[in-house]
Parts: structure tokens; sequence; C-alpha cells
């Protein structure tokens, strides 16, 4: 999952924190090699045996566990408090039902073929890690279209209360910076950083990068879109006048324009055919491991050098005992069960709270592919953020609009509306973009992450920058990647990609390697006081 | 069909040609409404009731004729040279041949679901008029993924022999830019264009347009990629250092970084799932009329009112007469078939000699997908111009490489060179790029276009600008555009998009509209001459 343009678009390295206490020191002492993490651990299916591992939460990160787990020779059992598996990744189709704390349960009234992928719903192609499971578990890829030139950008105040083309915010833009730095260069105001020659190369780049005129200077340009499109004969095309600069600028969504270069939204993008939850089925039909739903966990406890984890299920109180536990209950809520984790770790885990995250979908018929908008997204601004047009079942009747995906501290006074207020907002938000279609809108489904159980929230807020991504490294977060003995937390939460199901998958494979480590290090204990 | 990056980038506006002859004038007394001719023509069923038709050559303009022209009640008749229908729009599977002018026949080797689109191979999602068809035909469409940022720039001397990924090259080049406006605006050297609340504005856009540090510094961005991708625990991620602009602007492929904003090249962009000659077996279905395959023209000539076509067909001489004929056949070829069109008409014919394209693929093991590149194209100049990735069967074994597509005056000397010579040049682009993978590329198939028979080329070259699209209104464009009695001139080489099937579309929308203008007078003035 990701945030709204507003909040991420812009955000890179937060800068490295100073002053590293000891548990770096620790961590860095795992030798753990940061490239390697990025591959799946290659463990001896021997490794485990004779060894049990209890994970709780059957999300992406104990998913990954136990599939490598259970191959590496380990008894593996997963307790799981939902009736599905996924955890985030979820997908609501037709007789779904969306409860949350707190509000009335809602069932999803999609007609077959529409769905909404509630959590995750987009995969970068660098996530490795995700993909290399998608290509082992056989989850069929399709594109996800994260960008569409005939998307629409949409600011208040702006363009006299109309949307603009990405096309025309895009393309405009760049023509208006590649004429005033050629004028600029013309005036010789760059001559101490620009040699002749570097001018002479320059200028006629900024000609094409930004599609001037013969004089240098930017008349609109055809990639902005036609007034008339070539046609037959002597229909010539015409292209669109140039928005001015000023009026681009006042734009407050103009910066949506360099989404599609945020480094986890590059094309290629991927969603699997069919639903996120395809990843989790393909996950179900590969693991053998025992795995408990609807199992609520209440109490985690150490025994001897293992642990021991009671829950209940349908009313009946059980326990497993194992030698490690993998954890990857959020730590929100972890904080509120039962444990006994080291006090530093205590402290830690009660220390994090979550963050804001809501989605609107709507069924509809496809208004917007007949604006020539297939996939992609319009940005609107304001509570609702974005209109994201689905990327499968081009040219069928109807589909799911994502009318509402925000996230941050404007999300949590969203999602204390009423969800029919919420409902309202996200219809006319869409009604501003594409006038008289918020009547077209069905079947809405709110989802307020910070309301669903098991979950309370779409990842943590480490603190600093709420919910957002950069350089985390916090002590509770540094001190939470380390074991506490037999006690493995695990999870995106964990990753410095808190809202990626890649964060789940690579915090899995290091949880791995370093219980294997721990498992290699007991057996050589063992066979040297065998030995003594 | 599109050409390669190096020619047709930044094309835009040739100029209106001045000086426009009689011939524009009896176009525009047509009364041709431009912007309705992106619409399908609404016939009458009845319209052409008792009215016979021979269309010549079943490409898309002439698939576009017969589909709309026999539920207007017309009697249609189809020739085709080929024992294919489609014309240009041409899929090459394993077992199909290759018949080249002057060349062994080749035999396509690819193994099940590999393909070469030999034609066309995307559609812009303004094509209104093709995703139209595709729509009323039930033609499956899939996002043909024309932009991957993992994509490479290859150019010649540039960055030490190595290609850049495409995110560094767009990236750093906005990087560099942001900076360079940034220092020319903070020394008020473009205070004659700029107020200081435009400046105020401009700088913060500028800061987050290019990624710059706090002191409006360019010093790299996570946009153009990871030395080291953040991953779980203290694995953070590390940008990449910039490359320095003098080094980009070295690269003769740099402007290969706007290439997506070509307005033909914006996504989303389209193919048919399973090849682009999906939409001929569409039209195949729903085409009711005689379709004569193997039928080469041999004469046009006049017949009363109407025409009579000669064509052979297995060595067989037969004729078709109708009331009107719409000549879809390369206008390089027409010129050496009997006709009876005026003389400025022949004359106009004989005077537009063909353009020159080349595609080459390979089938491959998916090396590529190994670089995270699913789909889009890496640029690498020379003859073969680009290696465009496959965008169907992602993750699966094999796939089709396209390791060429030139256009252009270099095309033709390319064609020139023994099919060897033009497969090895194709495979060391690869080996430049994607070093070792060379040696992967196997079953190599040729498609010079200029030996193709019944196409002898990829266009026309309508002179000036050769195969180039823009603003085309010559003489000869002009007179053909116009019916020279029965005679209908039609195709993509009418239109202001030669390239594009959606200029066959149009053009055939075109004539369609004029000759149920030429109906309904003929109607009148008979209706007349029988109440007088």
């Amino acid at each position: 999952m990701t945030m709204g343009v507003s909040r991420r678009l812009f955000l890179h390295h937060l800068g490295a924190v100073g002053g590293l206490g000891a548990a770096y020191g620790a961590m860095t002492a795992l030798g753990l090699n940061a490239a390697a993490a990025a591959t799946p651990p290659t463990l001896s299916p021997q490794l485990g045996q004779g060894r049990k591992v209890v994970i709780l939460g059957a999300g992406i990160a104990g998913l990954v566990s136990a599939y490598e787990l259970e191959r590496a020779g380990f008894e593996v059992t997963v307790l799981e408090g939902r009736s599905r598996l996924g955890g985030r990744n979820w997908t609501l189709r037709g007789g779904d039902k969306v409860e949350m704390v707190g509000e009335a349960d809602q069932t999803v009234a999609f007609e077959k073929d529409v769905y909404l992928n509630a959590g995750p719903a987009r995969i970068p192609s660098h996530h490795e890690g995700l993909l290399g499971y998608c290509r082992r578990l056989g989850v069929p890829l399709e594109v996800e279209i994260n960008v569409s030139r005939s998307a629409l950008i949409w600011g208040e105040g702006a363009h006299g209360g109309k949307p603009i083309q990405m096309r025309q915010g895009i393309n405009d833009t760049r023509g208006h910076v590649s004429e005033l730095l050629a004028k600029a260069i013309n005036k010789g105001a760059l001559d101490g950083e620009l040699t002749l020659e570097d001018k002479e190369k320059l200028l006629p780049f900024l000609r094409a990068y930004g599609d001037l005129s013969e004089d240098m200077s930017f008349q609109g340009t055809e990639r902005s879109g036609f007034l008339q499109a070539p046609g037959a004969a002597d229909q010539f095309s015409q292209r669109r006048p140039p928005v001015p600069l000023r009026d681009l600028l006042a734009n407050p969504q103009i910066r949506a324009t360099v989404f599609e270069d945020n480094i986890n939204m590059q094309a290629t993008m991927f969603q699997p055919a069919g639903g996120m939850d395809q990843i989790v089925a393909g996950f179900e039909r590969a693991i053998t491991s025992p795995v408990i739903r609807n199992a609520r966990v209440s109490a985690i406890a150490r025994s001897g050098a293992g642990v021991q984890v009671a829950f209940e299920q349908g009313g009946v109180r059980r326990t497993v005992s194992a030698d490690y536990a993998i954890i990857t209950i959020p730590l929100a809520i972890l904080a509120g069960i039962e444990n006994d984790f080291s006090p530093a770790v205590k402290t830690a885990v009660a220390s994090v709270p979550n963050a804001f995250s809501n989605k609107i979908g709507f069924e509809s018929p496809r208004f917007w592919e007949k604006s020539q908008i297939y996939g992609g997204i319009s940005w609107v601004g304001g509570d609702t953020s974005l209109i994201w047009y689905p990327s499968n079942g081009l040219h069928t009747e109807r589909g799911m609009l994502l009318a509402c995906y925000g996230a941050g501290p404007r999300a949590e006074g969203f999602a204390a509306l009423p969800l029919e207020a919420q409902i309202a907002e996200a219809r006319a938000a869409v009604g501003r973009v594409h006038p008289g279609h918020e009547a077209d809108l069905t079947k809405p489904v709110v989802v307020n992450w910070s309301k669903i159980p098991f979950s309370l929230g779409p990842w943590p807020n480490w603190g600093g920058q709420a919910g957002q991504e950069g350089h985390m490294d916090m002590p509770a977060y540094r001190l939470l990647n380390q074991p506490d003995g037999p006690f493995h937390f695990t999870g995106g939460h964990l990753s410095q990609m808190p809202g990626w199901q890649e964060g789940a998958v690579l915090s899995a494979h290091r949880t791995i390697k370093t219980l294997a480590a721990q498992v290699q290090a007991a057996a050589l204990a063992s066979t040297r006081a065998a030995a003594s």
C-alpha cells in the first residue's frame, strides 16, 4: 500500500539518524549481508529437523516464513486470527463482508469480475522478493496501469475548476521549464556553470526536451494533446494551446506530474490477474503445514528455551509449543496481548502506534474509458486524494472505481466521519473531475484500515514522518529487529518498506536467516557438549 | 507502425505547405466535417440497396470499408492478393512463411505463444476508431508496455560503453535541468520573465520536480534507482550517484527519455491479446461478403458509370463489376497496374514511392526479466535502433525479442544487406546492451517491408520527410483524397497517420461518407430524371 501523492511524492531520505546504540552493533554482528537479503534464503532441507516453529499471523510475512521453513524441514504451525489468510493482502468481491470496529458490517455487492484490492494493489518490477514468489507459485501477473496520460489533475481553484489531462500537465510544465532555462543560458546567466561546448549541446537538447519552437520559445506541444486529432485527408492535427506556467503552478496537484517517477511507482507495475489475493491462494496451494484460522492469540510465553502460545478458537483455549515463534502481529495489537518479552522489548512494542489509511471503491459503468482513460490515476487532492481506474476488464461494461485512497493524519479525521459522509465525499470528488458521473457510482465499499480487526491500521507510525517510508532507524525499530530469545518479530513494519508486501517478504527472509543461524549455533553447542 | 526514436521523436508539424491548388477547394467543398471523421459513419441499412462495391485490398482500410458498407446494404466483394487478410497487420507464429522479393523464404520456428507483430504492434488509447472496432468485434486487449523505467539507453561512446537505465536518464536529466534553472532564477537572471510571486512558487516546484537538496543542488535521486534497495531491518536504501549532465548530453540516445511523451506513444497503450491479427480475425468473423484471396488485380477499368476490375486467381483471369471501387492498394504497386484513372490521378499515383522499414525478431529465454525489464524499449541507436521487449507472457520461459525496428533512409541501406548480416547486426546490438546474451537469441525472423509482396514498403514516402508523419498536404495527397469518378482511393497513406492502423480506419470512414454522398446524389438525380 502507498500513500497519497500530497504526502509521499517527494519524500526520500530523512537523513541518517546519528548516534546508533549498542543494538546496532548487535544487529550488524549477525553478519547479515544487506545485498543478499534481497534473495530468498537457501536452507538445507535438513536444517529444521526436529525443530518446531509457531508463526503468529498468516499475512505475507507469515506465509513466506511458513513456506520457506517447512521446506527446510521445520515443523511449522501457523495461527491466524481471521477466517481468511493474507492479512492486508485482501481482495473484496461480491458477497464478501467488511467488518469494521464501531461500524455496521458492509456486504460487498459487486458483480462478477469486479473486485477491490483493499490493501496492496500494485507491485513494482523491482520488488523481486514478491515477484519471485509469484513466479514460483504460478500466480499469473498482468500490468497494473499506474499511469495514464489521459488521466486528470484537478486542483482547488485551478484552471477555472476544470481538470487538465496528465499529458498537458507533464508536457506543458516541461515546455515552460525548458524555455526558461534556454533563456537564462542565452543571457549568459549560467556561464559560470556551463562551458560553450556544454551550451552547444544543452540548447538543442532543451529544444527537444520541451518541444520548443525554433526561437526557443514554448508555443505548446502536440505531446499535450490535440485540439483536433490528425485524421483522414485534410483533417490536420492541431495542438492545444499551452496552459500558462503561472496557472500550472497555481494547481495544488501539479506535483502529481512526477508521481510516476517515485521509485515504487515506476513502470512496469504489476497486479496478479484476478485480484491481489491470488498470491495468498498461491501460498495456500503450496503450504502443507497446519494453518489454524480464527485463532485469537491470548498469551505468548517462554517455555524453557522455547515458546508456548495460547490462543482461543471457537471459545476453546488451546496452546502450541515450539522452539521458536515468528511474530507478525501488528505491534499496536501485540502490545495488548499477554507476553513474556524482555522489558525493553515490551516497551518498544508498546511505543509504536498505527497509522491511518482509507480506501473507498464503487462499482460503475466505465464512463472513464469514453474519455480514453484506461487505468491510471487522476489526482483530486483533499481527503480522498485520487481516483484510481481499474487495470483489468478493459472494454467491459462495469468496473471498480477507487474513489479514495488517503493516508496520514488527514486520513485519521476522514475515518472518523460516518461512512455515509465518507462515501458522499468520495462521490463528490469524482463529480468534480467527471461532472455528472457521480450518479453512476454504485455499491460503495469503505475500508478504514484503522477499524479493521486484527490490523487496526495499515502500517505503524514509527514517529516523525507518520506512516511514511524513508530511512527508519529509531531505537524501537532497531531493537525489534533483533530476536528476543526465541521470539522473532517479523513483518513489513520491520522493514524500510512498511507499506509494501516486499517489506514483509524481505523481513521474513531476514528472520529465517537469523533463525537458521540460531539453529546452527544451538546444534554446534550441543555437539560440543556431547563431545566434552 | 512507427519509426525509430532518432528520426521521429521530436517531429511535429512540418509547417503548412503554401499555395494550395484547386483540388483543395474541391476537397473542402465536400463538406467533410473534420471532427466527425473520427466517429464511425452511421448509414441507413437501405443506403446501398442495389449498389455494388468492389474493394481492392483486405488490409484494415479494406476490412473497415467492407464491414461498414455491407451493413449499409451494399453488395460488397473484396479482392485480396495474399492468401491471408490484414495487409500490414500481420502476426508471425511458428510455421508461418515469410516471403520476400529477392530473398530465400524464411519459415518461422517460434514455439507456441511466441509471436512477432511484423507490422503494427501497438495502439494508443486515443486511436478511438480502431479501439471502437476492437470493442465491437470482441477483440480482447491487453496493455502494450511501451515504457519500462528499467529498460536501457545505450549510446556510442557514452558512459564507458555501458548502458544506463531509463530511470536514470529521465530523472538525472530532470534533476540537472531543475538545478540549473533554480540557479539562474536565484541569480535574478529571469527577473524580466518572472515576478517575485512566480519565483516563490517556481522554486519549491523545481525542488520537487528535480528532487533537489535543500540547497537547491542536485545530488542524485532515488528515482534514478538504488545502489542498495531498501530492505529489512538495517538495509537502508542508498541512491545511485547522479550521472553528470555532460555525460548525459554526450549520449546520442538521450532524447529517448522523452519518447514516452510522443502523443502516439503515451500510456495507456494496447495490443490485442494473442497478436495484432486478432483484429483481422474479428473482422473475418463479422464480414459476410465474399473475400476472394490470392486475387492478383491486373486491370482497373471504367465501365459505364461504374468499374470493372480484372484479376487473376490460380492462373485464371476473372472480372468483377461494380458501381464503385475502393482502392487500398499501396500507390507504388497501384502505379504498375493497368488502369483507367484520369491523367492527373495516374501521375499522382506514380509520383509516390514507398518508404523503408525493417523488423528483426528472435526467440529467446527471458534474460531481460532478470534485469527487471518487463516490456518497454531499450534504445541502442544505429541501424537497429531499439530492443523492444514482449508485453505478453510475462514470467514465462521464452519470448519474442524485437532486436531491430528501423525506418527512414537508414533502413534502405540496412535492407540491402544480406539477411545474415542484418541478423548479425541486430544480435550484436543486443550484446552491447545485454552482454553475453546475444548467444541466447535463436530463430531469427527478418522483415524488410520493402521486399514484402503486395506491400513493397511500410508506408509511402510523400517526399520531404520520408515516411514521417506531420502535416501532409502535398498536391498528390490532396488529389488522391478525392474520388476519381467511381474510384475511391483509401488507406492509411491517405491520412495524416500513414504508419498507424488508425489512419486506415479514418481514411475508410471518410471514403464511406464520400461514397454515401455520391449514392445519395445519384439517387436524387435519377428521381429528378424520373419526375421530369
